[in-house]
């Protein structure tokens, strides 16, 4: 099967990288302890922080996403050590799977697939843990296997009512520079995140913000690590540089990518995915198809996952969009395997992309013959336009 | 005005590189009179024969296609020599004004804008020059101006009942591998086009595709000439090599375009913009606004011309386009200047590239307040959900 | 300090990646589940093989090759378990230090900065171990710090002839490639690589090549884990695809080099390596400086380690080919820090680069005002044309 | 046969493009029509001027230099016209050559293929032209062809000097950017140019830099053209626009190479050239061979051509380089083929480069088996040494 034309890569992430990103990452390799990359080094690690809206260190792993999930748990925690989740959805389950691989003891607090994490919930399990032996509260920011988007200032403040000194551990993997994330002001002690969603970067790096709470547990405890571990790297990061050898042609396109969002500036980052998200969400509603997060509040900015009506195959109709559109979407994964199917509209992306990717997705229902009602494009392009 | 995402380039023509080919043409340049150029040359000179469907030599300039609109006419013609041409366009016109600037008395058989050159009107414009003054019968195949495709074979099938020697000459800048064209059997004796277009490079190259009764014309006669001169490259040509540098880098490009092409298969590149045209129309139609070209067997495959209602600015609202949505349509020009917009569909484009550029006209026409029904997308989709 | 033309980045490792592989890591990034990287996936994980001339699984990374390195002790070893290993350098005794952290025992079997491990001192110390409390025996293929390779054949017989169970496994991060290694033939258990030295990619891949001894150890031991955990990533890889997102980027490059290493012939790579360090040893040799390496059958095809004379510093040397000539060169780590200078010969090169190379260092012997012979690039070129 | 490593582009142009400008001209086309494209415009025509060092228009051209060439004749002469030329070589010599083609009559001052022309020789012919028949004195300020630079100031002195109305047309095809060129201080009417030299460009744009007294020449005068006029160009030009689609790709490119040459400065670009031209003539005097240009003051920054010794094949030497050390050296052209080769040092080269360039020379003439001295390398060293 040969395509033409663009790709229309709509999964939840990796996203597209732009053009001038691919060719940064491009430029030859340079020596990572010569005065050039010092230079680099410096400048990226400053303004990375903007991004997390930190004043505290950001670490820089040459590792996915998942790395940076395991270097959070090891710097902060030692094995038994008991930690609080909230099941949102498969990646939520993963960490807490990976948190047992390492040892760790995690409590799910509550499971919903649907919307994001209960701050209630969560309030209360802190209040019953009178010896304060939960160590943390590890939320997903933004579950890129559900689409929903968990509100962060409201578990601070559950955390914060429940008096408890847990410390508040967040994913937002798919989430940065997507979805608003105030790491200082909601109190957040360590960011976990990764470069190939809203960074628009190819997948290979990944990032620990981690503030001094955090910083200090690490230093009295966490697991034997080396690959992992803050402390050199923070130290070392001081002067632009890194431990190891870092994967420098990644850092030539996160340079980049952090001009174009701080010239884009971030709140205007976040209402052009929330705006589109939001056209998604009509057409989806148009068609007479189901959002897989029924919470409003939880909506994310990121991505819709759209149920399929019972009797239907998600991944029949996702090979339909490939075949005869040439785009990728996202399958439902785990316990929503063919179920769902998950639409991305993060990154690199504008209002003619979205109508485009709306369209394969109309075209393929027509095709695969899933029943729905026409006219989600239509009702997407009506909101556009009055926004525009 | 800062864009982000991708830009949708809907002009008709340059049109979008693909991503490899723009990688192509980025390679380091090579020694132009060296033994891997030399592979190169003949390999490409080989295979470019293929999408003009001749057996004959194709001449390749560094150079826009209006060079080669300029290399035909030095090479086959003298000051004082009559030319027949049929005005479809602006293209059109402005390859007679060329011809009138280079001493040539080229003589207009007929105007129409909207649709392609009326074969009846040549063949009688051609029964009456019985002292064959006429050298040539000069037409634009594919009108990027008004998006009307004249039928060459019909044209021929004219010059023959008049039984007129006259030369047969074609500009298909905007039609070579979008459109059909098959110069051998259609016994075309130049073929003028460039790199921008359907062969979906950047700017820079252009052809003239030479059969052997316009080959021997040009030996006998034509302008003083030297860049465009036939016979040099021709004879260096059969090596592989160049008589000046060549356009190196895009010769990179233009050798793996070839692959592409040839690899789709001309007749499935031909029906891929068969039917994203007939999309286009539907939906312009379904809007209510009128295709310049009003001869249904006329249509391009290459772009469509929208009329703008009277007392709107085709200027206006290609500018709403362009900062609200990130879309380049194209302008009017001359005398259809603010009155008509062209949209571009050709090259390397897919159906959900052709919904979101079509989802951006309809917007447009939204807040640009022109009258309009909504729909045009929706019944694009339609089509494209059933021809899938 | 503005620098033209090309840079010469002659440190051992990150090497020049050639500029088409650039090219492919810069192609735009696909669905990591989708079937055109399960392709992809496969066609990688079966050729990387032949570079490690296994028939085993090779496990990729996304992660620096200090990531591959915790990788493999993390797989193999629990907290408290005993490895030896030779200091040939700091690489070695890095390796070391991030066993001490990630709770093992190593012994240092033996130091030597200026040659490669002494198979008789590793099979002494193996007779002795009578309980066989030595889990492995880790040694560094070519030390990156000096310049010397060890002789892993030799290494295995000295294993054999003590008869003792141990692991054998090899960090090759700066050998692979570029020295021969033969993993299955020479019973090499693991073999840890990177990319970004004789792949000539960009940093960020690295490796685990895992022989069916150490899959068992795995299986049976090892320290808590996830992202480096094996037996998901062997499960997963049989389909071609990762249990979590891999560096898709430099896949696509490794892909490419995998077609040029083995069109080339891997012979054939390390011949090419062998003539350019015998040219670089020769050119050292008639300035009459020492190579940090005093024992020939231990000399590095990778690099050259060069030692400065007594009281001038290599690392004002080193700043002079960078302000002067535009060329990195590596510095002295550790305790031969500001006493060695390390010349790169690895990967993409070529004669013509390596006789600009050493052009610069003498030149800059010259301007540093360093006591030494002139003569050295005469020497480098009667040498390579003598072997043209 | 295989080549590893960077190639060696050290022909007389194309030289080698810099990666950031071949990742410029890989930038996806624009809208030639649109805002974005005006600025670009706008932006490299005010700048091109600073390396013509001139305050008039300068015309660029999607064309080869050769089409550069016609351009000027076309613009300024008519059929009969008579020119005169100097015969500095080859290009010189086909220059004249389409002259003739065009219809004009050049005479030939004088021929030297081993120094500039001869301003003495112009001043005479001028003395004698008494009824001012000769319309413009033609010369070719850098000869690709031998290595000569014909001193411009000494020429423009000399047609003053004489009193003589005639132009002062320049062909700095291979001298722009490289070799220093005052166009308004030095009275120059025309100068023409090209992008793959000096400017560092792919080929494919050229440059007609036209003075007052030119553009009037042209207004009243010229040969009937179209593609080439200036007037039309100059006119639409004003706003950042080209009448015809323009190669914009290599524009890209074009206008980073200008922030380049501006940012190293042209003062300091020509200062490198004399260099490493000088280091290349040191070279050539220590192997005992001979410069074909035998006149120090016409010696030029861009190459040098060296004879090869009576009975020796140039060409065979320059497929030994080619095969054995993977770089192009410049063949002999026409009266000098198989008798000299050429060695190019210009546009974005640097000490290391050049070094490794004289080594492969030095080392293929020990291969050839060509008489010489060893020895040429390391003069060049020491002169870089102590100029650095």
């Amino acid at each position: 099967m040969m395509h033409q034309g663009t790709h229309f890569l709509q999964i939840p992430g990796p996203s597209p990288v732009p053009a001038d990103v691919l060719a940064a990452t491009g430029r030859q390799v340079i020596d990572h302890r010569g005065p050039e990359f010092g230079e680099l080094g410096s400048k990226l690690l400053r303004d990375i922080k903007k991004i997390f809206k930190t004043q505290h260190d950001v670490v820089i792993f040459p590792a996915s996403g998942t790395g940076a999930w395991e270097a959070a748990l090891a710097n902060l925690f030692s094995p038994g050590d008991r930690i609080a989740t909230f099941e949102t959805g498969h990646f939520a389950s993963l960490w807490s799977r990976m948190a047992i691989k390492l040892g760790l003891k995690p409590t799910t607090l509550g499971t919903n697939w649907r919307a994001g994490a209960d701050p209630a919930v969560i309030e209360d399990a802190l209040r019953q843990d009178r010896n304060h032996e939960i160590r943390a509260v590890c939320i997903v920011h933004n579950e890129t296997s559900t689409g929903s988007t968990s509100r962060l200032a409201d578990i601070r403040a559950a955390i914060d009512a429940a008096n408890h000194p847990a410390l508040f551990v967040v994913d937002t993997i798919s989430g940065l520079a997507s979805a608003d994330l105030r790491m200082d002001e909601w109190g957040i002690d360590v960011v976990v995140s990764g470069s190939q969603k809203g960074l628009m970067l190819p997948p290979g790096l990944s990032f620990n913000a981690v503030g001094p709470k955090a910083l200090e547990a690490s230093k009295a405890g966490g697991m034997p690590r080396s690959y992992w571990d803050w402390s050199e790297m923070i130290a070392i990061n001081k002067s632009g540089y890194f431990p190891y050898t870092p994967a420098t042609n990644l850092l030539f396109g996160l340079s980049l990518v952090l001009d174009k969002l701080l010239d884009e500036g971030l709140e205007a980052v976040f209402a052009r995915h929330e705006r589109l998200a939001e056209a998604t969400r009509r057409a989806v509603q148009a068609w007479g198809l189901e959002n897989l997060c029924n919470s409003p509040i939880h909506y994310s900015p990121v991505l819709t996952t759209v149920m399929m009506p019972e009797g239907h195959s998600a991944d029949a109709y996702r090979r339909i969009a490939l075949e005869k559109f040439n785009m990728s979407l996202g399958s439902g994964l785990s316990k929503v395997a063919d179920k769902v199917f998950r639409i991305g509209h993060l990154g690199n992306i504008n209002e003619l992309t979205l109508a485009g990717t709306l369209a394969g997705c109309e075209m393929s229902l027509d095709l695969a013959g899933v029943p729905h009602q026409r006219g989600g494009v239509d009702v997407a392009m009506k909101y556009l336009a009055e926004t525009a």
